[in-house]
């Protein structure tokens, strides 16, 4: 009961990430733990598909990943309560939400938008979509990451700060959502660089896996 | 050679945001001329059509009014080069880049992303798409808006920083632009609040004019 990322990539309208939503990875880089969700987007442009390979921009050697449980929305909502959120899931897919740290931390520091540290193309590996029903419990399944075949993240998502519900309901809020739409819901600790030539490996313990490899990005003039 | 913004919101994927982009406006909120253009994304979802309601959200009682040249994309761009960039302008539009300044002044204190400040429901009012024939030359036209038949804001895009060729190639080259996605080029200066109950006319003189009633935002719980 997978389907491609494809139809994703093609109709979905916005991608919202939420920040800091694991209070282990809050504290590994010296944040707080937030009151509210931290909100930014990502343009669907960032979509990658399993196999893919990640670009590292010029002049960065590396990128970070979060491996994070992505839910995709399945009609529109708008001002959705907690109690009915999970009407509005579509389905669930894996996603890593790749950042260029230098560029995210020079942002905060400036007060400004985290665009070009999170929105670049191929920033946002995705995998097929998995149905609802194959995940019965959302916040009890094990999310993990490996580079070059070492564990480098292992979580479970019981450790969320805000549950989808909240979530849902929280930015449908602000924001309508989309049938498509995909809201990345945070990342387990153990964050750290990922470098051109290494390959990255990750999955939800016993449901899927997908695979990416790093490499320099190329400038193609048109 | 109008056409309806009807198909720009089913059809685009991403509003990017330029910000700072006229000297006189980065001064009047105190902030640098900025060396690089500062970048944001705004949700689709955010657009408003022509005489809509913009939606002042709880707590608040007012927005701030940027009036804006947004420039439609017309085809795929990515790597694109300055000299070549404008083949890939579909058309104009003129926009608000409504903004809680509130939120946006302690997001940027907490060095945290725009996203609340600037991605609401309605914040994005845009008026229907001028074909590229209709400006000659989108650096020479003149930009207006009233709050209550008061003029507030009245500036040429002669004083854009960053012109669009190079905002077209710039952001191309971090993220691939689609068919239908739109660049809002910044705000000259004369910024300001505008309240529940107030309206604002705004135009491309000589061109067209659009406007919006201003009002609070109704809940209704589904
Ligand atoms: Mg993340
Ligand atoms: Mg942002
Ligand atoms: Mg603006």
């Amino acid at each position: 009961m997978t389907s491609g990322c494809k139809k994703l990539i093609e109709s979905g309208t916005k991608i919202i990430g939420v920040g800091r939503n694991y209070a282990a990875h809050a504290k590994e880089l010296g944040n707080a733990v937030p009151k509210e969700p931290v909100l930014f987007l990502k343009p669907t442009s960032s979509y990658l598909e399993n196999g893919g390979m990640i670009e590292v921009p010029h002049p960065l050697e590396s990128l970070h990943h979060e491996v994070e449980l992505a839910v995709v929305i399945g009609q529109r909502a708008r001002d959705v309560p907690e109690a009915s959120a999970m009407d509005y899931v579509g389905g669930y897919a894996l996603a890593l939400d790749m950042t260029a740290r230098e560029i995210q931390n020079a942002a905060k520091s400036a007060g400004l938008p985290w665009t070009i540290a999170k929105g670049q193309d191929t920033f946002t590996p995705i995998s097929s979509v998995l149905s609802r029903s194959m995940i019965p419990d959302p916040h009890d399944i094990e999310l993990w990451l490996k580079v070059d075949g070492e564990m480098r993240q292992k979580g479970s998502t019981k450790d969320m700060i805000f549950k989808i519900p909240y979530l849902i309901s929280h930015i449908s809020s602000f924001m309508t959502l989309l049938e498509g739409d995909v809201i990345l819901t945070g990342t387990p600790e153990g964050v750290g660089p990922v470098k051109v030539g290494q390959k990255i490996d990750a999955g939800i313990t016993g449901l899927l896996d997908v695979y990416f490899n790093v490499g320099k990005r190329q400038v193609t003039k048109n």
